[in-house]
């Protein structure tokens, strides 16, 4: 499946609708994937997006210290792979080849992305000042990449208690006099 | 369409998935709805949702003075009127009679929900700490309610410059030896 380069300023595109992700990281020579449904845009120019990544996960530590990771987004045919990611954990097993995945060396910071995903975001900790107090990291997305087709992946939308909402069709509202910048928060 | 109070510590239910929601406040007797699609959940005892409100909406100082909100959201059948919020702004038009909306007062909050809305959230802040940095309220969710049916509502998801995704179907995963805390973030 074919990528393109995907401005870094248009992530909303991807994480705006709220899809869960897959998180990779890497430290000390190992890797690790978590999934993350808590996550939000923050700004587009730097493209900011904030993380919620509880203390008890294994990648928590792995993020603070090496302060970057990338952001996956994962579609419907990887289902049964991000319940698998939720539900295991790093600490015991090395997730990229449990879950049969590929590891791409990052371009601009050492964690890698996974192949399998439609879109994948490689980000640098912008502030750490948030994580004691709300787990909470703000990234800045500093390099993205997307499969040409589909233009609008069927995503993944988590609910809580195993249930998951599959992205539905894409609508355009664009028209005359739209002034698609007062939606943007 | 019947309403049930819905317990605050789920509120992920429906805001996780990532729709774009009617943020509306009251303040000084007047009454103001504004477009969100920034917002994540960042926790769930006590109930915390971050919401990145731009300080150059109407919105803005009524809800950072008046402390309180209430989070509606809106169905696709609602998908003109959340256009048209988003394209106009409370300081030239009332809201609730332009998009004949009903305003129903709040049981907590003095700020009123959207009764058209399938579920309403009414919000204290808990946060103004980081109002200037980010732009980033944080709410409490104080009161909650959602109509009885469907289940699961096909909610617009934003994804910039005038183009909405439609939930689609839920499914589950929920089987034996889920962890479902696991996916909470």
């Amino acid at each position: 499946m074919r990528k393109r380069d995907f401005p870094v300023d248009d992530v909303r595109r991807f994480l705006e609708p709220g899809p869960i992700v897959l998180v990779s990281s890497a430290w000390k020579g190992k890797t690790n994937i978590m999934t993350m449904g808590w996550h939000m845009v923050m700004g587009e120019s730097p493209s900011l997006v904030g993380c919620f990544i509880w203390d008890q996960n294994h990648s928590f530590e792995m993020i603070r210290k090496s302060r970057e990771c990338v952001i996956n987004v994962p579609t419907v045919d990887l289902a049964k792979t991000v319940v698998g990611i939720g539900n295991t954990s790093g600490a015991d097993i090395d997730k990229f080849a449990t879950f049969a995945l590929t590891a791409i060396p990052g371009k601009k910071v050492s964690a890698p992305r996974i192949a399998e995903c439609h879109a994948n975001f490689e980000c640098r900790l912008a502030d750490s000042s948030l994580i004691n107090r709300y787990s909470l990291f703000v990234f800045e997305v500093v390099k993205g990449y997307a499969r040409t087709t589909p233009t609008f992946p069927k995503t993944l939308h988590y609910r809580g208690d195993g249930l998951f909402m599959i992205a539905g069709p894409t609508v355009s509202r664009y028209r005359k006099g739209f002034k698609a910048e007062m939606l943007r928060a």
